[in-house]
């Protein structure tokens, strides 16, 4: 094991869904039944995240009906409104939605999370995603997903013009000054004239810099394009790895993309995704999960599993192999990395395609981990020591119970081992992550914030 | 006075803006120093309207920073977002967000206020304007506001795809049923296919029927265009009217518009702005008034006015009266029934510049009420009586102060008339308002509600 010898402690996400990770997790008998979208089972969730010191939580989304609505709770609020919610059922912990950069305006976007930003008080972070799939583009006009390329293209320029916008006033520049009769002073606040391929802005926003300077960026896509916009504007990096190999081999990837563009291979901050199934028992943990495979309705998963092999149902027979003749990863628009990560396991361990459903009833692609808290936190140790990760993106089977059992049975074992921090030592997002404040490119300022080196912005303010 | 025979209990709004609705209320020596964008400040006028019984608080908006970011505290959380924030520090009163329809999408806004819906419990309202103003179009990839007539055309198209979208979920649909497996009813979540002039929008939403089915349809211009649009969609109209007579033409003039497309007229209410400036005595509010006027910035309100009159600054004198030679309002495309206003209020009164900008500096076209608590009680008795309002939107000049005064001071005397609740008797802001719940217009509901009339839906369930 070639353990790390600084012992920096590891971070920590909850990637919050419903009832669980676990497509069949809302049918256990201890699930809460969750006839409404969850409010209180949310503010539930994120208090427990809290108390066990986490850095953040997480909400994933897609401007669409994902899938059988009978299959799994499926009604969802607004990531930056529920989050907004939750802000006020806490007070650490980070608070990160996912939003999507072909299916927003950027003024509209920017605004909505320097406003999350403010209302929590610096907890805000923005997973960028440029959402997959027919039934989100054919909400907004479109026949089908823009292609692949050019949805990173729009990603890169909205991030530019978010980032102009957050920009667009000084730090200093609200004095609210009675006397002189002064508000805000106008030489701080300025146009961003943004002229791109895809946005015309002209600003400023209409609100002052938020605490953070930008809410913390997330990516999450892990295709080629998704690495490249890893490497260039991601802080934090979500992604789903099976094998300890394949993690560290994206986990230097990334890091030396970033530094082959120049930036600081310590300002990403990558955590593969855990789906924790935790019992008194290793025997325990694994029939809960078996359980929770037993509870998968094979019709539903069997149509979501042909959505994503772009297949009709009827070819997929349940108890033989995928077909042989799927397309290579370079034929799909789409969720590329999702396809291959899919394709790869089914090969690799040869799976029946009930077998697979099994697993991905699971953690859809993520790393699944039966066992009890101790196995839990070694493997954690493990993959954090070898190089694979700076933290992880828990995503419980199970919601609340997997939450809970998590903090109070493997948080305090990462933390006698000196892994994780005991309390928070900072108060926003980015001093949780460790990371700086980005300083303001359309404005000098006296105290400039060290080391943001991802974006090579311009300004044009007028 | 022609009064009212039935005392059916008034509306109040309170409308929050910053530090007051007087631009020079932040530089009084007793109001506090805004220096962010106020969210414990907004949390504590809503509080305060809560406090007293007041049906809604609403939240003006334009995507694009309006005017001087000197002249007056103009850094603004979203609204959406902001009364997020505030249905946690509130159980009762409802909570109006301005939103534009011509820089939106519906699938997105149409699920934020359904997201607004269920955290708050059913208390969102959605003030629905389609934004005038170059500035706003140009934050949108366009050189300048689309004309007023395709406005409000896609308005209408907006309001009719977001209805449908909050229907394509029965209200029964959710059945979470642990035993077949079932979590929603695929037979009751529809998409809805629709095709029309702005919007090809598939659906289903990805959020379950709000729980007031929609959230309350409010509107607030008063050009030809939106009386029209008040008399089709809204279910509550803000309005800025100078005098009882004009006030009560306007009343008259929507509901019979109502009655004329087959609305029941009693489902529409409408409410006048007032800017109530409070004394202990008639003269202390006379001395309040005149010191805000005097604290007005001349060259920030000039340059306010200018713009409202599509002018160069240099045009208006400050001493003298407008130019003889102004547009007429066909020829405007942007604020129509407010530039009206600003000038028919200066014509009428023979007004120099200057005072006009301490009159706009109020209210901004909204009529000013400076007296004893006890003064105006009589007038808002007096305009209800007379037929000129079903309730009254209520902008103080001075935040949280004005309010607090209102709350205090007014209100008691018009519950002891018997003209305003004692205590809530609902929860929701459509039970405050005295308005139904709308029926599901894609799902043949059992128990029906009633009398929601003003759309024209036809349901294109696929």
């Amino acid at each position: 094991m070639s353990r790390r010898t600084d012992r920096t402690p590891m971070h920590l996400n909850a990637f919050l869904m419903a009832a669980g990770h676990h497509e069949a997790a809302w049918r256990l008998p201890e699930s809460e039944r969750l006839t409404g979208p969850g409010v209180e089972h949310y503010k539930h969730l994120a208090r427990t995240a809290e108390r066990g010191k986490l850095d953040s939580l997480f909400l994933a989304d897609s401007p669409a009906l994902q899938g059988d609505p009978g299959r799994r709770p499926s009604s969802r609020l607004e990531p930056t409104l529920l989050l907004t919610a939750l802000a006020g059922a806490t007070s650490r912990i980070g608070l990160i939605a996912t939003a999507s950069t072909s299916y927003n305006d950027p003024y509209n976007l920017a605004r909505r999370f320097a406003s999350l930003d403010h209302v929590s008080g610096g907890r805000a972070g923005w997973n960028i995603v440029t959402t997959a799939g027919a039934d989100a583009a054919r909400n907004f006009g479109l026949d089908d997903t823009p292609l692949h390329r050019d949805r990173y293209r729009r990603a890169a320029e909205f991030v530019e013009v978010s980032t102009k916008l957050w920009d667009s006033w000084a730090d200093d520049a609200v004095v609210a000054d009675k006397e002189s009769g002064v508000h805000a002073r106008a030489d701080r606040v300025r146009r961003i004239g943004h002229r791109g391929e895809f946005f015309r802005v002209d600003g400023p926003l209409n609100l002052q810099r938020p605490p953070q300077g930008y809410p913390l960026l997330v990516q999450a896509g892990s295709s080629e394009d998704g690495r490249e916009f890893a490497a260039r504007y991601a802080e934090a990096v979500f992604t789903a790895q099976q094998t300890l190999e394949e993690a560290i081999a994206f986990y230097k990837d990334v890091k030396r993309r970033a530094e082959l563009i120049g930036r600081d291979p310590d300002g990403i901050r990558i955590l593969p995704g855990v789906v924790p199934v935790l019992g008194d028992t290793e025997a325990q943990a694994r029939e809960l999960d078996a359980e929770l495979d037993r509870l998968i309705v094979p019709e539903y998963a069997r149509r979501q599993l042909a959505r994503t092999l772009r297949l009709p149902p009827e070819a997929l027979a349940l108890d033989e192999e995928l077909p042989g003749d799927l397309p290579a990863e370079d034929e799909i628009e789409g969720a590329k990395s999702r396809y291959t990560l899919v394709v790869e396991l089914a090969r690799r361990e040869r799976l029946t395609v009930r077998q697979l459903i099994g697993r991905l009833g699971g953690g859809r692609g993520h790393r699944t981990f039966a066992g009890t808290a101790e196995q839990i936190a070694d493997t954690i140790e493990h993959w954090y020591d070898s190089g694979a990760a700076d933290g992880f993106n828990i995503m419980p089977a199970v919601l609340p119970s997997g939450l809970e059992r998590f903090v109070d049975e493997v948080v305090p074992i990462l933390q006698r081992r000196g892994l994780f921090r005991t309390e928070y030592t900072g108060s926003t997002l980015r001093e949780h992550y460790g990371l700086p404040r980005p300083a303001n490119r359309l404005f000098e300022t006296v105290d400039r914030s060290p080391g943001f080196t991802g974006l090579g912005l311009t300004a044009e303010a007028g």
